[in-house]
């Protein structure tokens, strides 16, 4: 069932998928996003440049489509998001092959000065891996070999483009796991999740890709090769490169190569659902957990009972779902261990004290794979099912454990006293991360009015700031929060962060007109 | 006992240990390195900045000593490093209280062209820490305050300039630990951790600095305070700025915060020592530990012979030493876990593997805590043994671990083969962390022999770089390693760091002469 889940998530992504279905494309971003405008510095693509590009790559690894209808485009796969949030206008998809051909690319881009988007699995939520108006796209999708992977260590040399559940299929049976694990997994690429410092459902135990990458190839804007592919776990030689470009969405360089250190695979997994009644019984449960379960505690997500709904409603049954009890929030927590005896023991302690102290109403524990399997899409599943049930927003905000609910009430509370709850704003539900102190709000809403989304954007994200929290705790500032960047950043930190960019990016070509503002 | 050995390592730092000690100092850096010049864009200090700096901080945060003998100047503690093998001639040390103060300080450097070194526990020993001519020290050590500690979230905001221990003793009664522990831990300071990017006894378990520390306040060259003391776990709004700072030895700023993730303190932890018979076995164990510890294994430490012998010339005596075997190696495991009878289990298990299969000789296991202290100092020790014995040379490679031992014999090999073994390289010592891959080889050498030990560094290096290691694991690059940098990362690597530091300090006044060559 899990794999059927990833399966059809993975579908979803394919260019037939998104032509087949019947939503009508999203207006172009920068129809939405008025105040960010094409720059003049930047070159229209002529056809000189892709006579350029077909002298580095052969002509299947090229898309090139002056349509101008949309709907009829072959590079509307590539212009669009998932979501169906942005869209761009490229007449450009490059598919290098090898690294020296992506330090072709962006020499002759950055000498022609013509705007460059790096793109992944094209799974990302803010935009960032779209163009904003005719930028030229360079897909990692077919640099996808694992280059090496050494069974003692357990560390991973791969390029950017390898989708990150076929690293996880390669090094399962060497009784390894990667230390990342998200919804989209059968389509992101590792490339991708680097840029976007892609945190997941494993990150309270394996920490986050600042840890886990160990080097990096970039291509740098002139197109120069930066190999910093070390597969040593320490090496404090001058400074950490690397770092600058995870979570840098692609602004400065191109990652062409990730050197990934991966985690034992747990010979003992255990997954239990509980269903409380309040966010703050979801807290002293998440407290407890880690007094009872610690070291083997990998994952606590939460979600309330709208998502359960709406996840029935769209996609399973009542009949799926394991618990009876009709509480407000549900909780799927995780266990990785090496001695199932062992973990059971400490499983059984925690869920009796649950029990007993009223903290958890009911519980469920997966006895089996195919359980396993059927719990997790409960969490999984919920993007999933918003998608399915029209244009949706999806926010992922960072903040103080006690107060992460309270954002979903007082959006329920804003639109409800102005009669826009469930007419407008329809499907409002929370969701997240407990262990990291990160949620996420959905909502469908009305497709293609951009002034709906703006309004619960501004909502949003002024509570978040006003609760000294981060408008973006994993998706990434892409495009669709670049306008708020100056009031989550101090002037000093936007300044170094201008400063940087400028420093490794002089003509600005990479990625443009997202992530640091004022750089054009 | 283990108080007893951090107690007597904090106090060979002060001041009155140096002073008291009948080591002769050691020549100055310049004098030993030669081919780096005082740069004559930075102004010699005058008594009009004195003057100034005055008006900034009381008298007794000042040190300013024009004596020309150093074995009478009060500046010497701060010119001088630890193991005596670095010195410089500063004539003035500030002593900062608050971070408004030294923003001042650097603003007035920057304005007037006086270069800085920010010195921490004078800990380093690359020498990072110690001017190499007449910079100004700014010293961390009166900004000492922790600023608040949460005990739901585990995480820590405190000034720069507490010592390690003393945070760890502030969270412990509060059921959380630092996640970072090093012999020095009782003199070294957050700041100085931070800005060296410490890796120590803990980072197999809880990783690396780029994971644990969630915000940074930083004061930048011309004054500028970076305030990024976040406290979220997750945060993805623009670039990681903070990762920038850490390992990056003060030449980019001068760090005066540190918001820090500790976990929870462990309630069961237990500690192993083995006798193995080869470097070959010490990997077998360490193997075999992964399996069988997992979860629970939070360091793996080895080390020679000749490391125990040394130890117990010096400082203990035959009859403390645990193990009867005298075999070629010994290793000390650590587990922290929630639960003592699981983790006893899975000891048995681990340590009945080890006798059977003959890959250890013999073991011993600690029965309380005094037995926990006296089989740590063996290890902890070691560093403190060899400075007592001489002038030491100290070095910290990564590399396979599969080479890491290899390089210890090789160095003896090569001077065997000269005839200088135990003549002129006496004590040579391999020890370090095996699940790290961090070797430190050390030895003791004729005093204040610059030939001697230059002489060492190229053989060492020369390896290390050949065998596609780091030089430098966690103990940095600082004035000691600068004139290898060149060798051990690319053009392309060594321009992008030029470009951060010109970006981030256009007139090179931090800690100059380090780290990046080639930028003044």
């Amino acid at each position: 069932m899990f794999r059927n889940c990833r399966q059809s998530f993975r579908l979803l992504h394919t260019s037939r998928s998104i032509k087949g279905s019947q939503k009508a494309l999203t207006p172009l971003t920068n129809e939405k996003i008025t105040n960010i405008k094409r720059s003049d510095k930047f070159k229209q693509l002529e056809q000189s440049d892709v006579d350029y590009f077909r002298t580095v790559l052969t002509s299947n690894n090229i898309v090139h489509d002056e349509t101008s209808n949309p709907e009829n485009s072959t590079m509307t796969p590539y212009n669009t998001d998932f979501f169906n949030l942005h869209r761009g206008a490229s007449k450009l998809c490059l598919f290098p092959t090898e690294t020296s051909q992506v330090s072709k690319i962006l020499k002759y881009c950055n000498d022609q000065k013509l705007a460059v988007v790096p793109q992944g699995g094209n799974t990302g939520v803010s935009g960032g891996q779209n163009p904003l108006f005719d930028e030229i796209i360079v897909n990692m999708s077919k640099m996808n070999k694992i280059r090496s992977f050494n069974d003692i260590s357990g560390i991973a040399v791969v390029d950017a483009g390898v989708v990150l559940e076929s690293l996880d299929n390669y090094v399962a049976p060497l009784g390894y796991t990667v230390p990342l694990d998200l919804g989209a997994k059968g389509s992101c690429q590792l490339g991708g999740n680097v840029s976007t410092n892609a945190g997941g459902l494993r990150l309270m135990k394996f920490g986050s890709l600042h840890g886990s990458v160990l080097g990096l190839e970039v291509v740098l804007p002139d197109g120069t090769v930066m190999d910093n592919l070390s597969t040593l776990r320490k090496d404090n030689t001058g400074y950490d490169l690397k770092q600058l470009f995870i979570g840098a969405e692609g602004t400065l360089g191109l990652i062409t190569g990730v050197s990934i250190m991966t985690p034992r695979k747990p010979t003992s997994v255990n997954i239990a659902m509980l269903a409380l009644e309040s966010f703050d019984d979801v807290q002293k449960a998440f407290v407890m957990a880690k007094e009872d379960l610690s070291e083997i505690l990998s994952g606590f997500e939460f979600w309330d009972r709208e998502s359960m709904e709406l996840v029935k409603r769209v996609m399973l049954t009542d009949k799926d779902f394991p618990i009876e009890a009709n509480t407000k929030f549900y909780a799927l927590l995780e266990t990785q261990g090496s001695r199932q005896e062992h973990d059971q023991e400490k499983i059984d302690t925690y869920l009796t004290r649950l029990m007993e102290t009223n903290v958890a109403q009911d519980g469920v524990m997966a006895q089996d794979e195919k359980q396993t399997t059927a719990l997790w899409q409960w969490r999984e599943r919920i993007p999933e099912a918003i998608v399915q049930s029209g244009t949706a927003m999806t926010y992922d905000v960072a903040m103080d454990v006690q107060l992460l609910y309270k954002l979903v009430e007082d959006v329920k509370q804003h639109y409800s006293e102005r009669g826009l709850l469930d007419k407008v704003y329809k499907n409002v539900i929370g969701f997240g991360h407990v262990g990291d102190g990160n949620l996420h709000i959905m909502a469908n809403i009305p497709d293609h009015d951009y002034s709906v989304q703006k309004d619960m954007d501004k909502f949003v994200y002024d509570w978040t700031i006003k609760h000294n929290g981060s408008i973006t705790a994993e998706h990434g500032i892409g495009v669709a929060k670049v306008n708020y960047m100056t009031r989550c950043k101090t002037d000093v930190q936007i300044r170094l962060m201008q400063s940087i960019k400028n420093a490794i990016d002089p003509n600005g070509i990479m990625n443009p007109y997202k992530v640091v503002p004022g750089v054009l």
